[in-house]
């Protein structure tokens, strides 16, 4: 394969990624609802411990989990500000 | 649905987006073989910016474009670093 067929590739995946995390979002959106709803703290260090546990548990590679977390802590921390009430965002 | 239910549809998208990505990294991996063997740049703005209109325009919600950019920021700086020889690193 030539580097513009791994592009193509990239591309494919992309659309796939970007459906999923946007997903992600709105289970997010939603969760922020429930947390509003009981005064629930919006960031909780202990899940995000969760989360950067499972998703360095799952890593088939050839990312490492350093790597994989990296990007994670970047998923949460727009999680964290979609969860917010709009007048402090 | 409770916090716990959108937990567990966090968790299981997780499994998806952290394979996808997975896939991604060996697709970069294969590109940057093919960029070494050409001599060719492993920073390209010009496929970044590519990356980035096209994850802002397939982007369905409720992610703001900035904030799927923002992700896919930390994404590509990651996939560098994967294509960089290892006594680099």
């Amino acid at each position: 394969m030539e580097i513009a067929d791994w592009r193509n590739k990239i591309d494919e995946l992309d659309e796939q990624i970007v459906k999923l995390i946007s997903e992600r979002a709105a289970a997010a959106v939603a969760i922020g609802k429930l947390k509003q709803e009981s005064d629930a703290p919006i960031y909780e260090p202990n899940r995000e411990r969760v989360v950067f546990a499972h998703v360095r548990d799952i890593n088939p590679g050839p990312l490492s989990g350093v790597q994989v977390q990296d990007i994670y802590e970047r998923i949460m921390d727009v999680m964290r500000t979609l969860q917010r009430p709009v007048e402090t965002k």
